[in-house]
Formats: structure tokens, sequence, C-alpha cells
């Protein structure tokens, strides 16, 4: 993670972002998936800690950055076509705001399937 | 997989389409990120096999139809804002179309970490 300067030539397209699938780099689980700009990916790859673009509000944000649930990221993975990405990660706390350890945490039927590991009132005030 | 009307509602956006991510249901493994329309999800639940929508060829595809590579899916995620899912499934020979298990098979340094399953040339004529 030393070098800033990706190999892999990445294809932004015109939106200027690509996906990210967050993944749990011990059990696999996927965890989240964000966006990434070019930006993004370079401060992950400065820091080793995930970097995402928020579509929403039109900024660049550290995972964890508010909650303490910071990602550590020992991998980045390319897709053969370089318009996705996978951050192998070292999950702090849980991944999503509703307080699961991942945000897919429910099947298409509406089932919950996925763990609560931490109280969300009690992280974002 | 039997209703085919989900009970988790899904947020498409503008653009009618969302990420799907395929993982491997045994080992974890992410294997590949495509988009899906509702009518491609409509028909992955309808018949138990992977489909989504290609953005080049503006078409519903069925994973698998060319190359005999179908991907059953045993299990539907979807995130905490229903505009990403995840596709667990059993996956015949490989995802990729180069011939590795993953199209993640490389690392953004442009190291190969996948696994080469099929000579794409012996497959795709």
């Amino acid at each position: 993670m030393s070098d800033a300067a990706a190999a892999v030539d990445l294809d932004f397209g015109e939106s200027g972002r690509i996906p990210a699938v967050a993944q749990d780099a011990d059990s696999g689980e996927i965890l989240m998936l964000a966006y990434v700009t070019p930006e993004a990916v370079e401060r992950t790859r400065e820091t080793g800690r995930a970097h995402y673009y928020s579509r929403s509000r039109e900024e660049l944000w550290e995972k964890g950055a508010t909650s303490g649930h910071v990602q550590h990221v020992e991998e980045i993975l390319v897709d053969c076509d370089g318009d996705a990405l996978v951050y192998q990660v070292d999950q702090e706390g849980g991944a999503c705001h509703t307080g699961y350890e991942s945000c897919f945490y429910r099947t298409i039927d509406g089932e919950t399937v996925g763990e609560q590991v931490f109280d969300p009132d009690a992280v974002y005030e």
C-alpha cells in the first residue's frame, strides 16, 4: 500500500466514479458498497483507511470519521474491466449506520440475516 | 425464491439500475460486479439463475447463457439503502470471461492473486 500510483488502469467512466465493495478480509463477509473517485482511491492508498465519495453530499469521506468505525484496508482488488474495486478490510465496530455488522443484513424477502454489533443511537448523536 | 415480488423496497434511482455483487455462497469469494434493473431482478427470482443488465449492450442478459457458466442464486441480500444487492451464488465454471474464477483476480498493484479455472479460447469461440 506504499505506492500511491495504481499499476492497474482504472476506468472511472463518464460519472468519474466506480463502485467499491468492502469485504471483511478474514470472514469474507460483504460489508457495504459505496463509490470511489480517483481521489478517494488515492487517499485510501495513502492512509490505509477506506475512503469513499458521497454522491449525495458530493464529497470525499473517510469511513468511520464520525463513528470511529474505520476500515483498515489490507488489499485492494480490481476487476477485469477496471471499473469496480474490492476493499478487503479489517472493520472496526460495524460497517452499517444501522448498527449491523454489514449493510447487507436483509434478504430481498425482508428476512434479517445479519448481526447487530452496536447501538446506533449511542454512536451517532 | 418462489415469490417474484420483492418484500424490500429497492431504489433504482434515476439510472434505473443498481449494482449487484455476485459472491460465492460457499467460499465467500467475490466473483463479479454487474448492474441490474427491476426486470433483471425479477428474472433472477423467477429462474433462480443470475440475470443482469448490460449497460453497453443495453439489454438484459443471463450470466452463462453463452459460456454455460451460469450462477445458481441461493440468496439475494439487499443493503440498508436498498440500492445495492448481493447475489450469493453457486458458480458453474468461472465467473470471468478471462478464465479466472473471479473478475477480481488482480490487486491494484497489478499482482495476479486469482485462479484461472478455464481456457477462454475454448469457451468463447
